[in-house]
């Protein structure tokens, strides 16, 4: 049978991040490629005991189905806690529970976006959330990021330019892939440019719990009295990635049809993972773990840096990042990039993923590659850099 | 802020359902509107069992990131069960895993219909799949049900005038809601039938594992040579619904669209409820729950069946279901369906889902209601049909 698809997903390739993935399924390879947390920072023990505490009292409540928003106590748990911690939870606000934050980000599109219409974001981008969207078929505006986020003046051209805008994407904290922080004042001017201009904001922070450097800015959303951002939230990195749970904070009115998509989509998400991340957050030690995540992802990233210094060339340049998993590097305008991942992978089994990837049009040039620092191994760092620094000599020579 | 929607959502209207579930929550009310699988048929010391073992041999596993098409011995599990027990994987095949088998319904109209296209289902048919049809903007075609499955001529007709007719969805076993099942007769004819005008079929089975009476029957994808059956399974009535796990078969050119689907929606399915479920049909005990699972349907069916032919007027119609979890009954054309459903509800208490709620316009006439035997206990069903007698004396005095 020839088969017809929808043209929403004739629209979506293979990516070049996928190319890169492959290799790294040979033992041999160290990659640098992945996005995966550290499986130390797991709270093993914790996540073991309260398991088997629901399987002694509530084992029914763990396996029967449940309601679409979520477990009751983890939305009241988060709830208290986004409000407390982060002011972002406003009275007009319904938070609920969703198949992890990449789940947000394929509802939100599918609410508020027709084909045609447009999605602003940054550039360099986190490739997940592009392709949900691009699965809608929505055209993707690029904005620059500049060393404190994104650039304004392209904001507000784009704003100006784009009548089918329908909301804009950010990731303020560590921003991946380029792992820039969104300083407070460009947080507030684009709260402001995106309220003046009627746009809504989609604002992932999935690495907001794990900042290691630097002071805690606030959120866009709690700068929210309009009723104009959606907030993505995500225990991908801060309890388990595996569990696939994730929130979001949005109007009711938003949140209403958010909901319907949902149900539509997989009922709810997986109860046993709602009941044991609510008895984490509530059973008293969160907040230690959460410091004790904080300093392990802070161990990795000074180690990589100081590898990339001791190996790597000086006129190789990127952001220290205060937080997240990965460190974007420039690379001097003398070296092709393609070349280089390529080399990396195939000559010095050395796995980065090509900058272009993250652009919202792969095919534009880009001289950086994204080095992930949380799933390799400590060993495994102090080799592959060493690698890494070797491919580039090649290149210099 | 004015909120603008994607068109899509703004088609999906609150179904009935929801409309009689709401009375649901108070806890007065005995319900025989929803379709939870029965507590008892949980397998919970098992499950128990294998998750503490998961916790303390393979914690990592359980917790990190793992691939969107599933965990692999799940998938291998599956694939070795489905093709020697039904004949239902094809050498073309993939199978993959999903959060539920709502999720395939999903992934299948976003890989493969435009908006305007059209899908042929059975009428009534289940809501959540139309729910899920219609959020594409899709048009659904209905098909009326006879006591042995779908009505061939008016299937025929609709092939013939539906000329951007993308699939057909069927519920081969115990339909939901009709209770009907297919006759192997009319499974040939409607894959006849489906090859002959170039049309797929999403085969629906998430009921096949319950049956309780009868011979079982072979599977629409187990007749399929041509690549044109995608299968949806489901173990929400077989292990358990709140772990929401499913899965998908169907040709590989189609499953490459439908995993991309996948990754911008949830990246993969909560790994931990897939580890457990390799287990448990791997462990040995697999047969003989499903066998006390049939039990356990078979005597809440018939206690139900008994309890009608006591407390209600033999003018009520009814298809005699070899498994699932509901009965359809057609009320004599004499009562007013809608009156008949809001004051057994308001007046004595019983939920039953008006049929309306499971056409493709649920605004045709239709004077049936569904009748839910899985979720009340015994000593509810006693008292709620005996008061469903005297919401029916209330009409025929």
């Amino acid at each position: 049978m020839t088969y017809s698809f929808a043209d929403r997903v004739m629209a979506l390739q293979p990516s070049a991040i996928r190319e890169i993935l492959k290799f790294t399924s040979d033992p041999e390879v160290i990659s640098f490629a992945a996005g995966n947390p550290a499986p130390e920072a797991f709270p093993v023990e914790a996540i073991r005991a309260i398991s088997a505490d629901i399987f002694e009292h509530h084992p029914i409540e763990a396996l029967q189905y449940s309601i679409t928003e979520g477990y009751t106590p983890l939305r009241n748990t988060l709830k208290k806690y986004m409000s407390e911690k982060y002011d972002s939870v406003k009275d007009f606000d319904e938070l609920i529970i969703t198949t992890g934050a990449q789940q947000v980000m394929e509802l939100t599109t599918k609410s508020l976006c027709n084909e045609g219409d447009t999605i602003l974001c940054e550039a360099p981008s986190f490739i997940g959330s592009l392709n949900a969207f691009r699965s809608y078929g929505v055209n993707l505006r690029g904005i620059p990021v500049d060393n404190d986020g994104i650039n304004l003046e392209a904001l507000e051209t784009a704003l100006k330019e784009e009548k089918k805008a329908k909301f804009l994407y950010v990731i303020p904290n560590f921003q991946n892939p380029s792992g820039v922080t969104m300083s407070l004042a460009k947080r507030k001017a684009v709260y402001a440019l995106a309220k003046q201009y009627g746009v809504m904001i989609l604002e992932d922070n999935p690495y907001g719990e794990v900042r290691f450097a630097g002071e805690p800015l606030p959120n866009i959303k709690s700068m929210d009295e309009d009723g104009i951002v959606i907030y993505a939230g995500s225990f991908s990195k801060v309890i388990s990635s595996g569990m696939r749970v994730g929130y979001a904070i949005a109007p009711t009115e938003v949140m209403q049809k958010i909901i319907v998509c949902k149900q539509v989509s997989d009922v709810h998400t997986t109860i046993w993972a709602q009941m044991v991340i609510d008895r984490f957050m509530t059973g008293g030690g969160f907040e230690a773990h959460l410091e004790r995540n904080r300093g392990i992802y802070r161990g990795k990233c000074n180690l990589m840096i100081e590898l990339m210094e001791r190996h790597l060339p000086d006129s190789i340049r990127f952001v220290r990042p205060q937080g997240g998993l990965f460190l974007w590097c420039q690379l001097p305008d003398s070296i092709d990039m393609p070349a280089f991942a390529k080399r990396a992978v195939e000559r010095y089994k050395v796995a980065v993923v090509p900058g272009n990837a993250f652009l919202t049009d792969e095919s534009q040039p880009c001289n950086a590659v994204r080095l992930n620092f949380s799933t390799p191994t400590n060993e495994q760092m102090v080799k592959g850099m060493e690698l890494l620094g070797k491919c580039f000599a090649d290149f210099e020579a």
